[in-house]
């Protein structure tokens, strides 16, 4: 779940592009996994819709708008959340400390597996960032990056699947520079 | 709960301002909120009253004085704090690890949910406030930022409340440096 | 357990050699003190087989090739562990946030007590070695340093066995610099 | 409790100088508050006495001598301390990963409150003092200052026992610099 990426909130943000950038990639990898990808956007109207390399990135992404902070708090994405059957979430987007954190923390309490995509979560001031990772981790959450999950989506290194996904994503992370 | 950010303990503070601004702002958010707002004041015959930024700011709020380093520790307040129906008290104040600290403590062992607001909590060493936040968080305590507050207690960004708290604090707040 | 220090992956890695050389340190030790090896190794094919100066300090560890980036997702390495009978595994290797993370995931939850051996940890990135760290800290592991493993296997500094390994092993060590 | 601050082992230690005197500030406090005082020596015929600046501060501490790493492996050691009915533990000296790291894992294992004396702890690399005090606190000690425990017997500031140490022990620290 990418959560509030969304054009007009992104310059004010400490690590805005490679949030979106990781988030992109993540997504793209999910999306070839057939892991569902959505997207949430933060009143629209006044904050604009989510950047543009993620919209051409996740085409296939199910996109929300809400006016909660929390995402789970908004009841119509969380009942479709839990039909759709799914236990863990990797969360992503901004602010980390505002609708991040409170998406993360209504998730936990409701009983999902919840999993802090570290490097590409981000507020205006890092040090918000690095305080609201503290307290999800500290609530259950389980801060991760995205090679993580990806090692972990694949479990082993033969078979095509495995082949495809370093071809395609894998290899070209190894090469970029990343600040966590 | 603005615990003993007295005239006569600031001069020695690494942090004394930023700790005594950010209190004057989260405390006058709560008041706006119908949160209310507690200061507590160590042996005032010797430290001095809280602040003049505190009182002026904070008119509305209940001043105690004490001579106990954890205010939990005073059978009066605790008994009061009690009654008041409260469970969850956002804690920030001087010395971190003397006073706050005990006090975190004491209303931990009693059962309160107890949120340390960093940017407003100050030693005069800062590994001192450091070690007495990872020893509140060990012991249950949630660290959090006035930010984090805030858009908590407002859950959402439609309506009358979030416009005026947004226009009268958050947009000040966004462009103040700050030290975590 | 040795994951993974092998010559085609040792040269991307930040902080190689040093996991090379502490693991072979704390091998020969555990050799000496008769506590068994393993050493595995990723699809060495295509990988490499492991640093040659483990190979040489530790030619009576055990070797295992695997496909799997958690070891203790092969089935047949997971059987012979368990038949061995301990209950405790130090690992150290690379990646620190794939197969090393991976691995003490998985015998975590199959119950084993899992030592985390810090300087002997590595991956590409330094932060994401730090992430796998905090993580499986989380989850249970308990991160160590070599001389920590080595003192509480030693007990007692009277003896012959503690003045051979202070002799042949921890002396040697005291003078290294090392980076954690 | 005083660990292994010894005068052939200090020199080689990262911050020696500063945990025995810290050591010395707070146990000549204890003495006066009535609080037990123990020194332990490991292997005194080779590494030599508890460094003097101890022993002329503490003359009223009882000293112990051992040959095993963990003090409390000591049966003896760990008999008479039981017999002295006291369940709370302050712990300091050197090396933090070594003897003090095993010392407090030993007593955390036997049911008694351990309290980690943060500036007053040393090893060699003080990296290995951070991994010791990660460690010992993930099992349940917990990390202090030795002002957080000076105020902590003191409770409060009327009556002649605070006016007492703060003229001769509390004022003294707060001009000092620590390192943490």
């Amino acid at each position: 779940m990418i959560v509030d990426l969304q054009s007009k909130l992104l310059p004010v943000i400490d690590g805005a592009d490679q949030a979106v950038n990781e988030a992109a990639w993540l997504g793209a990898l999910a999306l070839d996994l057939e892991v569902p990808v959505w997207l949430t956007e933060q009143y629209p109207e006044g904050l604009g819709d989510s950047d543009p390399r993620l919209l051409e990135a996740l085409s296939n992404a199910r996109r929300w708008s809400k006016v909660h902070f929390g995402a789970h708090d908004d009841p119509v994405l969380a009942r479709v959340l839990a039909e759709c059957g799914r236990r863990q979430i990797i969360l992503c987007g901004a602010e980390a400390h505002i609708c991040v954190l409170q998406t993360a923390l209504g998730l936990l309490e409701a009983g999902y597996e919840v999993y802090w995509l570290t490097e590409a979560i981000a507020s205006r001031r890092r040090e918000e960032t690095r305080l609201a990772m503290a307290r999800v981790t500290s609530a259950g959450a389980v801060a991760v990056s995205a090679d993580m999950v990806a090692y972990e989506w694949l479990e082993r290194c033969d078979g095509d699947r495995f082949k495809r996904a370093h071809r395609n994503f894998l290899k070209a992370r190894s090469a970029r520079p990343l600040r966590f």
